[in-house]
């Protein structure tokens, strides 16, 4: 099983994990923001390699530099990858790791609140291909994450609020108590020290999840609850140059479908005033979108997921928080409608 | 569970399997050599990709040019690829497969004998990298393997001899009788109908294996019989510009891993003598080896596994066939002697 690790001692955390597995060559990925961390952790003599940070380097020929950098440094299939970084860092590090020699040992160590709660857990890995977002990888879990708010000091609070998105998703599938304390707390006012608690609780829903369907065959299927509306947000606002972070893009997800989830599944329709509210509040400002853009955010729904037909879209949805439906179907129609009500709740 | 099909009705069972199957999208992957044979299989309207035959275009270039026509061609998680052709066609498909979108279904058709007993089965995908042997890769077993001897009739006998020497591993490795009904066998004058069956037997040994230890950390060791030796032979081979067919290595490394069977655990002597005819009328020329090249052998020997010293060499050694002892270490004088045992019993 993967170990994941709670912890603000990292330094000391990850050289009892390096200890422990007696690695043949110790190789750390970074990319250039988060070189000095990695740096710093790196009492065991790991060899460094860096990556340029930055959603454009994330491509092949960047993957072949770190396969290359293995191959040349030494490294056998009883070698270690540390990965230290955020979401496009632990991808690649861990695709590269699954694919070297057919698979060598990796720890993630996750710097951002994205990649904490997001990439560095659950064994997907990969990178993008041709501009299409993780085209190609694999599903290897890493052999422990390390996790820790320590690093979370110098984010922007724009990229704190981005991670939190995906933790108020794991607090709707997971119960209503752990929904009701993510609503109560705010990543940006409060001190870190607080969130780490919150934190562990909450990449454990993921990691429970994961545990029983690491191939999202069925019940994992529920993380992707506010993706299917989330990805059509992020896509359209991409399109139109005026990209929005991909938490943003979740949260006004998770609205919509709490909406739909409300409109099919009897959803308590306090919950969407509530979210609505955290919306104008903080995830703020998104492009306003109006009902001539109903048929383009239709249309990239489509292609989010596998659909048995046209008029019918597959949606992760809730029947209250704590209980996910997974393959819940939206007609086109229903999915106007909650596009208006979103609208209304936000004043857009 | 995967499925391994032997039978001369190829069409007739890849039909059937596909259409069980019900793959969103079928490809096919070949080389130039058997792209004819993937087109004649092709009642199901596949897009067939095809890359240029030889290790010379095994590398990362050509698995991009394979990527790329999944993504082009509208490849979903659910479609299917079908691999058609050798070794390096099955290693490549089943890496392209086993990566696309964190991976797709395929089945290997097997062109050639040593592909159908090597290669298309058991899950070890990978390409070149650097000029390193599969230095790139992942596990990853076909959902099918179609076994047919159909194929094999236009092979060169030297490549029928080559894959038989893999047939002859598994046959040591699994009974004293199965080795026996392949010493009987001669692959180039007899009716390849007749090879099926021994065929059959053959590969389901190396399944067998290979279901309880798919990552090699235990009892698939014992599948490198032959292959520290004949690796060294066949890497020697190539520095020298004098290359020689995978399988003719591993048949002479077969030779000197029974002598040094013989004189660590007891292995018959009997059969010591038998191998040696079969490698001097069948598997030859090879180029001569003499006192001079120890050094050099025992040092490609060092490089090829993990050894724990420098003195002691890890080797898969047999005590009688079918009776493979893991894990087996010689020292290099014991080895020395294996060489000059192995070069009187072939007159070199």
């Amino acid at each position: 099983m993967q170990k994941l690790i709670f912890t603000n001692e990292v330094a000391e955390a990850l050289g009892l994990l390096v200890a422990e597995m007696a690695p043949a060559g110790i190789f750390m990925l970074a990319d250039t923001n988060t070189r000095p961390i990695a740096e710093e952790l790196n009492s065991f003599g790991a060899k460094i390699i860096t990556i340029p940070a930055g959603d454009d380097n994330n491509n092949l020929e960047t993957l072949s530099t770190v396969w290359t950098a293995l191959s040349t440094g030494g490294a056998t299939r009883r070698s270690l990858l540390i990965n230290v970084g955020g979401g496009m860092v632990t991808d690649f590090g861990g695709f590269a790791a699954a694919t070297f020699k057919r698979g060598i040992r990796f720890i993630n160590v996750a710097t951002s609140l994205l990649g904490a709660v997001d990439a560095a857990v659950g064994g997907k890995t990969g990178i993008n291909f041709l501009h299409f977002k993780n085209e190609i990888g694999a599903f290897a879990p890493a052999d422990a994450v390390i996790i820790s708010t320590r690093f979370f000091t110098t984010l922007p609070p724009m990229e704190l609020r981005s991670g939190f998105a995906e933790m108020l998703k794991h607090g709707l599938i997971s119960s209503d108590s752990a929904y009701r304390r993510l609503l109560a707390f705010d990543p940006c006012a409060s001190n870190l020290d607080d969130l780490l608690p919150l934190l562990e609780e909450n990449v454990n829903v993921k990691r429970r999840i994961v545990e029983i369907d690491p191939k999202e065959t069925g019940i994992r299927k529920a993380l992707n609850l506010g993706h299917t509306a989330g990805h059509a947000l992020e896509s359209l606002a991409m399109e139109r140059n005026n990209p929005v972070p991909h938490g943003y893009a979740v949260a006004h997800g998770l609205l919509i479908e709490m909406i739909l989830s409300h409109m099919l599944l009897g959803f308590p329709s306090a919950e969407l005033h509530s979210m609505a509210m955290i919306l104008r509040e903080v995830y703020c400002p998104m492009p306003a979108i109006g009902c001539s853009d109903y048929e383009a955010l239709l249309e990239l729904m489509r292609h989010d997921k596998k659909n048995l037909s046209a008029d019918r879209i597959n949606f992760t949805l809730l029947r209250s928080p704590g209980e996910p439906v997974i393959d819940s179907t939206a007609d086109v129609d229903s999915i106007r409608t909650a596009l208006d009500i979103y609208r209304d709740l936000l004043g857009l």
